[in-house]
């Protein structure tokens, strides 16, 4: 008879989700997801990566092969610094960069760095689901911060910064935010750093999606406001390149990053020092701002096609904004619909979403979905779209007859 | 002006090591350097390497490049698996297995399941400096277990499990330990198991050199002696294919298995999937088995070339044993040496090595030096040790001088 094992006191927080589990189901060929987060794999630049790939073990080998510097290899880490100096407008160099294991990773060694027990975290309403899930493992409370189109409401976050204990973090993703689509205007950028600095909090920016605006001009990056090392940005080649070489970046201040240094030499060692090479040779001889452009092409057009289908199908009381960019769509249900429930009729249907619910790092919201348009093709998201709006006009109708 | 920056309590205990301060130095090309623990990257299969990258993205690119499943390629899995089978006298499964990166985030995943602040890691003594960085965020306190060429002195841990509170893990390397070189016997590997049972305690079996044995026949795993899923098997390609793409394992009962498979998706979501396809195809297409046994040549070389000039040139008073496997030679200095200091005398004669402090959890011991005879050619490690002797030679003179 084995005695139980005995776990961390952290382990009671980390559950396996019920919502994964019936997303398995989404990997059907005949299912039409808008569940996942995915980039599309089309547009992956696969031959040019074919002879990099070669090259890369031919030429240098020997090294690339070899355990490498917990910071990454230079010369890609130039290259993303002096892209971020041209597109962020910030001023940073390779020492304030350190190669991470995907932007997931630089969420966990952010947890690691600076949260203990019972610290708060201070989140957009709802938030990014593996943000919560990486730092969860540090235990400490999410407080969600009133957000609208235009990002957190700044009287709400100095109110909280104001009245609550151990506020540590604010994490926030302004661009085209996962899993709302919106996108934070530049005030509320400046004011959101102005508050870190006067209450002596670090804010997280999660950028994976930036660089995928569809229209409009960028805003400029929340780390450009930083006069005081408060900011840490995360960057990924996930969506803008492809994801499996799980290449992301943390940028921070050298004070900030030193540390993450050591807490990755004691994590991982380093990132894989092939998949860097290959990249940073793919980004010396090709221009990643035209395959971007390529890119926001494919997602501009399969977002309009998503959302002529809800203008279309979906009853009303259903509410939604148009994202001018990124992976996603945030659909809002009438209250009192769970989408939980939405979700189990949906996959008899072959149709696959992420209820809200799992975005409110508190729970309590049912009434709302994730719905991606970057995976599937145009009859396919019209065709989902067809029915998902068929699933909530029934359930509606059950609201409506007050069953 | 900054307010200083508040990070979590654990940061406390993480610092910058001096001594890989000292060893940056070690890049030099003129260094003989015994400092490092990589494999001789002369042995790394790059031209199959290079036909192989460009094959895997051509074939499935779209696939490779795109998210894959946290816990890994499922055809390695399988692969590792059977290996493991044949060559560890155990029986596991893919389902039994976990990818990471580098079998150095299997032991951060286990200091995150397992470790609540103030927990104590048993571990030998000296340990895998590595690990102790490893386990430190999470906070343990190290108890070092008397340790002899066989392992473990039992009737040590034995007392240790009676009388300390809290212990959660046993940490060790019974193959070829890094730093000491040494194999437990089969007696005491068998012993641990039990004690780990009749204490419900965790055992890692952390298995990095196991393949590189120079004579003898293998002794069996320690996961081999678990009946009650307490032994938890970290193993890597790091020094047996190549560390640059970052592909380890952890193999675990499902129970513990399945609370590492949750925490490495909010730490990274996965292990580079390019990474893993490539190696797959590697096994797929030749013979691990006759590769490690050409490494294992080389390594036994070297190791008898460092041997012998460890006994022509160190002087009396200076103890070492001959390894039968790994990396690593453990050489003990007389008492009252400082190895800190031999190391900043040494590296002005281009020298470098590892002072056998570091590998002390709790500090208090510095006579004793980790030398690497796996990335120098011969005449290098001749002329490396008579250097070093040289060092040790004058140090002696000081202090039986009283100096």
């Amino acid at each position: 008879m084995t005695d139980s094992l005995r776990f961390a006191a952290r382990m009671e927080s980390i559950k396996a989700s019920e919502i994964r589990e019936l997303l398995k189901l989404t990997e059907r060929p005949d299912m039409i997801s808008f569940a996942g987060g995915l980039p599309n794999p089309k547009l992956f630049p696969v031959q040019a990566l074919e002879s990099l790939s070669a090259r890369v073990i031919r030429d240098c080998g020997r090294q690339a092969l070899q355990y490498a510097a917990t910071e990454g290899y230079g010369p890609l880490r130039d290259k993303i610094a002096r892209r971020m100096n041209r597109k962020l407008d910030v001023n940073v160099t390779a020492a304030n960069l350190l190669i991470t294991s995907g932007s997931q990773q630089g969420l966990d060694l952010t947890g690691k760095a600076f949260l203990d027990e019972g610290d708060v975290v201070l989140c957009e309403s709802p938030s990014y689901l593996g943000a919560i899930q990486a730092f969860t493992p540090y235990r400490p409370t999410f407080i969600e911060v009133d957000t609208d189109s235009d990002g957190m409401n700044p009287d709400h976050l100095r109110q909280l910064l104001q009245t609550v204990r151990n506020v540590k973090l604010i994490y926030v993703v302004p661009d085209f935010q996962n899993p709302t689509g919106r996108c934070w205007s530049r005030e509320r950028r400046e004011r959101l750093v102005r508050l870190a600095d006067e209450f002596n909090v670090i804010v997280v920016e999660d950028h994976p999606y930036g660089d995928l605006r569809f229209e409009g001009e960028p805003q400029p990056s929340v780390l450009s406001f930083d006069r005081e090392g408060r900011v840490v940005h995360l960057g990924t080649f996930s969506k803008t390149f492809c994801p499996g070489y799980r290449i992301g970046w943390t940028a921070a201040s050298p004070e900030v990053l030193n540390k993450y240094v050591l807490l990755k030499q004691a994590t991982d060692l380093h990132t894989s020092n092939v998949g860097q090479r290959v990249i940073d040779s793919y980004l010396e001889e090709n221009d990643l701002e035209n395959d971007i452009a390529a890119i926001t092409d494919v997602y501009r057009r399969q977002r309009d096609v998503m959302f002529e289908s809800l203008a279309e199908h979906m009853p009303e009381g259903v509410s939604y904004e148009k994202p001018s960019g990124g992976l996603f769509a945030w659909v809002e249900l009438p209250e009192g619909m769970d989408a939980r429930k939405l979700l189990v009729r949906s996959l008899e249907e072959n149709v696959a979403f992420v209820p809200g619910g799992a975005f409110y790092p508190n729970g309590g919201r049912e009434n709302a979905m994730r719905l991606n348009f970057s995976t599937m093709d145009e009859p396919r998201i019209r065709e989902g779209i067809r029915r998902l709006a068929g699933v909530v006009r029934a359930a509606a109708a059950g609201i409506g007859s007050g069953a």
